[in-house]
């Protein structure tokens, strides 16, 4: 196999819940591949781009990644998170998802919506979480757009989730249901204490962030036919990695 | 109107989040209707059927209940969630459940699964929680497999939630999923702390309470498609009532 068909992997771990989005509290595995177009300030996951993780990236095949799931979770699970990183911008991601399938292993993945991939229709619960102002970074309207017209015309199953941190987020979660008012909408409370790893320690600042944003969206008229979220696994684990 | 069609109410409130299952995070408004066939012993809403809230409970039609829905959730809310007690005791829901969907509002609903209505079809995220050993309470069966048949055999969108305290309810949620493997299946950590209002005191619990439930069920090969939550509602809220 070329190594263009391997894919980069950082982590394999699980069975865990999902601590976020659509699929909150379903137990699954994680698959975390290497490389982001993105640089968001306050990434949770910023080995996968920083050069800090580089040493840890192993090219696998789709059988090599199916193997490893299955020493890891052994028979305990049928679905597997696929995350990044941006794992969009993997095109040989397809033979991993249609392996999984032909199992009868379910797939979720999260992508900031900033590339397209024709599997992305294949995908059983996928995310786009295009990025506020808070992360620096500036979303391609064209491209989301494009995307999002393409999964509705397949019929798939998918969300839109934007973390929020402050008011300036908040506008453009607005401003992001009201640009796609028939996709299901999740928001997110920030995160932004990414070094504590005690999570005792961090779990004040994190019900007041949810709480904070319960209060905002609640008395809000443009933001109706929304979750509110945390994510669920810092509250439960901190900052550590792999759980 | 003849008061056997009006529908006994203890509380109307919202919008706030569901705190549970299978639209955890959801913005919603809440309706609390009196009466249950059922004495959990450690129901969180015993006033809905120990008397303790008698004097607390109106009469109101479906349309009464649609306009104190609007005055206190005004243009913010487009979804609306049904608990109790037991709310399938009571028929003259469905009026109700037409009255908010000719507004374009989605309703959901819980309940024991210990009687059939034909609303049932009708609810737009229909969740049934039969009760474990702990609750004291005994499962009909027979009653439990003709409501699934018929949501199965409509194509409703439905779950099951078992809450979870010990190793027996943890053997009891194992049969549910065996017995309706193709139905979505949440397992809910119990909260054996229903007295303490101040969130802060009681979230070490009920992290603990969770991860308890999360270590047992990741590592159970038949409880593989499945989704493990808390009550979100009590990490942010204790148990104050009308959050």
């Amino acid at each position: 196999m070329s190594s263009a068909r391997r894919i980069p992997v950082l982590e394999i771990f699980g069975p865990t819940v999902q601590g976020e989005g659509m699929v909150v509290g379903r137990k699954t595995m994680f698959v975390r591949t290497a490389g982001c177009d993105y640089q968001c300030s306050w990434c949770d996951s910023a080995f996968t781009w920083d050069g800090s993780g580089k040493d840890d990236i192993r090219l696998l095949s789709a059988a090599e990644v199916i193997g490893e799931l299955e020493r890891a979770g052994g028979q305990a699970f049928d679905h597997v998170t696929v995350s990044g990183g941006n794992p969009a911008l993997l095109p040989q991601l397809g033979g991993l998802i249609d392996g999984l399938h032909e199992r009868g292993i379910q797939v979720a993945l999260e992508t900031q919506g900033s590339r397209w991939q024709p599997w992305f229709t294949a995908i059983d619960d996928l995310t786009l979480s295009p990025k506020p102002p808070s992360s620096g970074m500036e979303t391609n309207w064209d491209v989301l757009d494009d995307i999002v017209a393409r999964l509705q015309a397949a019929g798939s199953r998918f969300c839109l989730k934007v973390v929020v941190f402050d008011d300036a987020d908040l506008a453009y979660a607005r401003m992001v249901h009201a640009r796609y008012p028939l996709v299901p909408f999740y928001a997110q409370a920030g995160n932004g204490n990414l070094t504590e790893t005690e999570p005792a320690k961090m779990l004040p600042y994190l019900v007041e962030r949810y709480e904070w944003l319960i209060g905002q969206i609640m008395a809000d008229n443009s933001l109706r036919s929304v979750h509110v979220l945390p994510q669920l696994h810092t509250w439960v684990w901190g900052n550590k990695k792999g759980v």
